[in-house]
């Protein structure tokens, strides 16, 4: 099922998902003896409301109580955006005064505590994300000080636990995500020459990511493009600068296309002129790690079991990997694209569904080379995982 | 004074520029009482250490205690990604296992804790960045946990501030920047045009700020474009989205040029068609708000005579503009391209010093359409601050 949503405008979603939303959320909360929840994740905001905007680095969230559609607070000046993207009535948006930007002498999360207070939060079970990147240790304080009589219970990853499941319209969002993660790789492999500026290779890489594919329109990845060449491959996480290309060195490519804010990360590696044995190998067991971790990536089997058929296949080959192989993906805001609930590793066993969806991710960094071959893999209701990007699972070799 | 460093590398600025900041901290530290400061803005760890790479996403900072170089801390896949960019001794490095990464059973700041009391923690007082992106309320709360002797100490914006005057060599750095800004500017008003859809505008505008000006290659700014037009300019901080752009309606574009990792945010507005007098009007209001902010920019004055000065001009054209103007600006990570120390606005009674750099912004959102016409500025030893882009400043119609 491909669901084809309007191209543009507020409230990305079917009124039934966000309820279906809302509801899933609110047994969650119940389980967790939880009366009112408020979600700093920019992600959970944009899951639950459809709150879409990069004001992220001010305190804002999303209120959710017992009934009733949820609340968005944030800075009186982003209330504009919130009425253009949000599908609650208007009178549930509210505003916090400007002079509590980023001055030292007052802070936002007091007026969130009134806020609270007003609908009947003062001596409530209050959740709240005590692991994310947007809620700081100063917020906690402040929130835990304007609030004496409640009780701020943490709350980190339940609604993004809910989110693990992808429903048809979500799958039909990553769905168009991966054309554009298609898109990009290939515009990045074929750009690339010998020569040609590290930067000006990016500049081909943003340009495509944006233009989309087709009808639909590129949004911003949550991870700008991470390409190191020869030696600086050794390391995961370098970003670009404006050394050129070298024949003689293997550049990798992690990137995703993004489309309404939903990512299907796809990572590929090329060659400049003719590739060492020992990268061919290994891009052949990344492949063959990748095929059986597909394999395994079944209903009722566990997320480690997908680590496990991985890493024994790459093991085959010689190549001992640590650390974790992967991690969900859907819809992100920056820092990160994954979802922060299940990790592809040995002490994961979480029970694979229908609809999850992850970036199988067995990156290679060697003292002094590196190597990234890796999928966005759906759950099927039956059978092995479907890799949704068509793209050939090898080091890409350019003579 | 234009310093022209190597063009890419690690540590991006010379030893003793490296020294000076390091003295600058351990002063603040000795002022406030810390003995050893945890720093985990990226902004804060890239100026102390060099350290560049997108891995804030999970759990890092930079330790420096009162004397020796400082220790870069971090989860061990991103250590390569250290030794390639830090100027400390690669001892200086340290990592945690890849078990911690986003697990509910357990928090890198066990580790850190062990660091820490490794190096004469265990009953020290310890500054950390309590009202930081990443330093999460748990984060703070597990470190607490895990050193029971100690002094936690809030040192939020303690590095920050002493990052807000710029060294000649990083005013380099923010010139480049500004000539990547009026590139990219330049290039997003020649190429909006009624009918191209706004995610095709983003595409030339992103690749203009990676391909950079000349030799000065592109990296990524704090913050994605920003470019609402018609009614959602009446909103700030919205995205783009796949709708064409239409005759008859404005377009502000929110944007910055960066040089490795410094900015010169530069926004300007553009009218399809023949512009409203009303539009016309304010923007020779916020032309004439600019200039006097500017000419109130001057070394013994305070960031809030920027701030009323502008604000009286616009009054003068009926203009009642409330929230703050503008705020510090340099090196930057996302999700925002201000230092969180400065603001321009009344209330802000900091004394302007020479080498200060400010995004002096008066946006305009209104009802049903929004203006934004802005400058990064420089205070100079005397006379009025220098304007670092130079793109004139109206509302730009293309008819």
């Amino acid at each position: 099922m491909d669901i084809t949503p309007a191209p543009f405008g507020p409230a990305a979603f079917s009124p039934a998902e966000y309820d279906r939303r809302i509801a899933l959320t609110r047994a969650a909360m119940e389980r967790a003896g939880i009366e009112i929840l408020f979600v700093t994740d920019p992600s959970n905001q944009a899951w639950l409301t459809g709150y879409d905007g990069w004001s992220f680095y001010v305190h804002q969230g999303v209120i959710l109580g017992p009934d009733g559609p949820p609340l968005w607070w944030g800075r009186m000046q982003d209330c504009g955006g919130a009425r253009r993207t949000v599908w609650m009535p208007h009178d549930n948006i509210r505003g916090y005064g400007d002079h509590y930007i980023q001055a030292s002498d007052c802070h936002p999360m007091e007026d969130l505590g009134h806020q609270l207070s007003g609908i009947g939060g003062a001596r409530a079970r209050i959740g709240v994300e005590m692991e994310n990147y947007y809620y700081s240790a100063r917020a906690h304080a402040v929130l835990d000080a304007a609030l004496p009589e409640a009780t701020l219970v943490d709350a980190t990853a339940l609604v993004n636990w809910q989110r693990a499941v992808k429903s048809a319209e979500e799958i039909g969002f990553i769905r168009k995500a991966a054309r554009i993660s298609e898109h990009i790789v290939q515009t990045a492999i074929a750009t690339a020459e010998p020569g040609l500026r590290k930067n000006e290779l990016v500049a081909a890489i943003n340009a495509a990511a944006a233009n989309g594919v087709g009808a639909d329109w590129g949004d911003y990845p949550a991870i700008v493009p991470l390409l190191p060449s020869g030696p600086d491959a050794s390391a995961p996480h370098l970003t670009w600068n404006g050394a050129p290309l070298q024949r003689g060195e293997a550049t990798f490519f992690e990137l995703s296309g993004c489309y309404r804010r939903y990512h299907a990360p796809l990572c590929r590696t090329l060659h400049l002129g003719p590739a060492p044995q020992k990268m061919l190998d290994a891009a052949a067991a990344q492949a063959e790690g990748l095929a059986a971790g597909i394999e395994a990536a079944r209903p009722g089997n566990r997320a480690c079991d997908i680590a496990n058929a991985l890493n024994a296949a790459l093991r085959k080959a010689g190549i001992e990997r640590e650390g974790r192989c992967g991690y969900g993906v859907g819809l992100s805001y920056p820092p990160d694209w994954g979802e922060r609930t299940i990790s592809l590793r040995a002490s994961d066993e979480t029970v694979l569904q229908p609809g999850m969806t992850f970036h199988s991710m067995p990156g290679l960094w060697q003292d002094d080379w590196g190597l990234e071959t890796t999928e966005t893999i759906l759950i099927r209701e039956e059978g092995p995982a479907e890799a949704l990007c068509n793209i050939e699972r090898k080091l890409f070799v350019k003579d």
